[in-house]
């Protein structure tokens, strides 16, 4: 069968991102639907009852990601799967991890609306917690899955409030019975927004990345003395802000400084007693680092450590560092970016070989099944804020390429 | 009548102060007792408890200022007035404001107990909302007192869940009939710990202000651009935290740099979104200046403002000033600073001439009758923070000095 001209259906994409918009929708036009809030739970509700309407074998497991499978003709091989996230940031974007899920969706109804069986399996997937706003860290349900993370270790994670994972798990009903554990897949598709402002620049609708940027995580904790600031002179403080101020601005230097492809940043921070009048003791901030190269990631945490100790030293303040998270960088699957890139050029996009700044489950998946991505472009870059967007003809695109990747990838051996 | 050999009893004043700090207490040994919270409206409770067990004329003014009168044998002639604020930080020390106030109950109680009549009456007094940190700004009971500060205004101020002045004031019952207006007063005595180091260091038990620093508030406000902090590379950012990092070492620097008597400091900063793999696009912090010269704060101000633009406008970042509040530096009365080294020194303390970083409602007292402070030493120099302490007998030795001024004050024409 010749699926040349087949296409989705850009409107009820476009219909279905929308739907999905309005469950945790914020006043200006963004999102809010932290994972496993009341709005996850609605979101989770009305795609569960999107996969049933396409009589879809729907599987919940214990950290309640969401699969839904279409069976095909050969029942040993193992199925292709597709799908991201529906989870958000707090005050993110209509897009991120959602278009990725609903792209699939799409796929897959253009599939039972044209009744083309396929060999392998087609199964979608709406992964647990992706962003880790709410529950440290991020990607934690295809983290459990392919076996990187403990499930018990992540049901203990907890939220600002104390809240437990699992509890609020349980409260919204998406405890399901199967256990979280990886199973046989062929090929992993993941469909996402870029992020970033390249494919846009570029001119270039669809992007493929050769993989995704090791990332980095560290949580520092600086103590000084608090004093009221009046009559406390200048000489004896031991100001936890100033030190920080400093830290932070090293950080911002670093790429700078180490060369080669590498962002860093500092993008929370909290200071005590944050009184106008009292000089800080206690700052906590974050540092996230990200490099194609992991050792040179390594190496410039290493030079930016050093720098730290140096300042809290020199203003007589202590310093504490957790090495929260890290995650190597992950390279997908070189046939499987060849053909995204194929693809997009049959269906007459403008392509790109790019690389992913931002994690995904996707980089989880590549540990275990050839994994690849695409990509379509943000609107001035913009991503995680309630301005987040993408031309919905992009939308389209994107959702046509992974069509043809899922055609080919089902068919063949 | 010689009053030579009179003191006050040590163990009640400290039995006073104690029993303060049981309300409000916090389990390191500290005090949260915020303006017109439940806690602030108990402390007044047991506070107007003891003025009636001495038989005082209580007034309560429209700003809830607490004042308890001990008539002089001349009631035409003014009183002399002393006290300072019940009201603390949050996690703020058991001393701050209290002593001032128990001290100047223990001047009151021991006058009674010796059934020592005075020419002039005698008045105590505790102050609304020194402290500033629920409502801004500071001293807003002794300002509207004194008429630097408008009523209507201060009942209009916010606290950060958005509740006002006044229906806290009425909430907590201390919204009193007579008009919070100044009358004459004879002098005005404030009895303050330190809150600095200076006394200790220089092993002085009694340290006599000739005044206090001016004070100038600002809250300035960097607007960058939030992303995803993976994709987007260092070149194209707008980083507000960064922008802010640079701006608060300016501040930092700004004393070393104008030279002279000066301090200068950013104690609060809130950023935005605060997620750690967000570019933070919005960051709020505040800058406090003191000088003993307002053209030499004012000089500093302008030079760190136009450090601020430059700063904001290299990286990209838009920016918005507040001038939030401005306190001229308040010079006490010459001849009552004399008086106070004067007594100390026949009690038998070592005193230091000295000046007070931080503010006072005696600043604005200072504006509308001869005023003097009477500091004892801060261990280890701190204060606004639990730790907060100072020696009993400092205690009691400052209480001493404040008994004699007023005996002194109140006996003359």
């Amino acid at each position: 069968m010749d699926f040349k001209g087949l296409r989705v259906n850009g409107k009820r994409l476009q219909d279905s991102v929308e739907e999905m918009a309005e469950i945790g929708a914020t006043p200006n036009g963004g999102m809010q639907r932290l994972a496993l809030s009341e709005e996850d739970k609605r979101a989770r509700d009305l795609f569960v009852r999107w996969l049933k309407a396409l009589n879809l074998e729907i599987i919940i497991d214990d950290m309640g990601n969401i699969f839904g499978n279409r069976p095909g003709r050969a029942p040993g091989l193992s199925p292709i799967m597709s799908g991201s996230h529906m989870d958000s940031q707090p005050k993110g974007g209509r897009f991120d991890g959602v278009l990725g899920v609903m792209g699939a969706l799409e796929v897959l109804r253009t599939l039972c609306e044209h009744d083309i069986e396929t060999e392998r399996s087609v199964t979608i997937v709406n992964w647990t917690n992706e962003e880790g706003s709410r529950f440290a860290p991020a990607m934690v349900g295809s983290g459990v899955w392919t076996g990187a993370l403990d499930r018990d270790w992540a049901y203990d994670r907890t939220d600002i409030n104390g809240r437990r994972f699992e509890d609020e798990l349980i409260r919204i009903s998406y405890q399901g019975s199967a256990p979280a554990r990886k199973w046989p897949v062929h090929v992993y598709y993941e469909y996402h927004i870029e992020q970033g402002p390249i494919l846009e620049s570029q001119g270039k609708t669809i992007g493929a990345p050769k993989g995704i940027l090791c990332l980095h995580w560290y949580d520092v904790y600086v103590e000084g003395e608090a004093n009221q600031v009046g009559p406390t002179p200048m000489a004896g403080r031991h100001d936890a802000l100033c030190a920080s101020a400093e830290m932070i601005l090293k950080v911002n230097e670093l790429p700078q400084r180490m060369g080669g492809n590498m962002v860093a940043t500092v993008g929370e921070i909290q200071n005590y007693p944050n009184s106008r009048n009292i000089i800080p003791d206690k700052v906590h901030f974050t540092v996230d680092i990200r490099s194609w190269d992991d050792g040179h990631a390594r190496k410039a945490w290493d030079m930016v450590r050093s720098d730290f100790e140096e300042i809290a030293a020199r203003r007589g303040c202590s310093i504490k560092i957790e090495e929260t998270w890290r995650v190597e960088h992950s390279p997908f699957d070189v046939k499987l970016v060849q053909r995204i890139l194929e693809i997009a050029e049959e269906l007459g996009y403008e392509s790109l070989h790019t690389v992913s700044g931002a994690g995904h489950d996707a980089s989880y998946m590549s540990r275990v099944c050839p994994t690849a991505m695409i990509f379509v472009p943000s609107i001035g870059g913009r991503s995680h804020v309630e301005v987040e967007d993408t031309a919905w003809e992009d939308c389209e695109a994107g959702a046509n390429v992974l069509l043809h990747a899922v055609l080919q990838s089902a068919n063949e051996e």
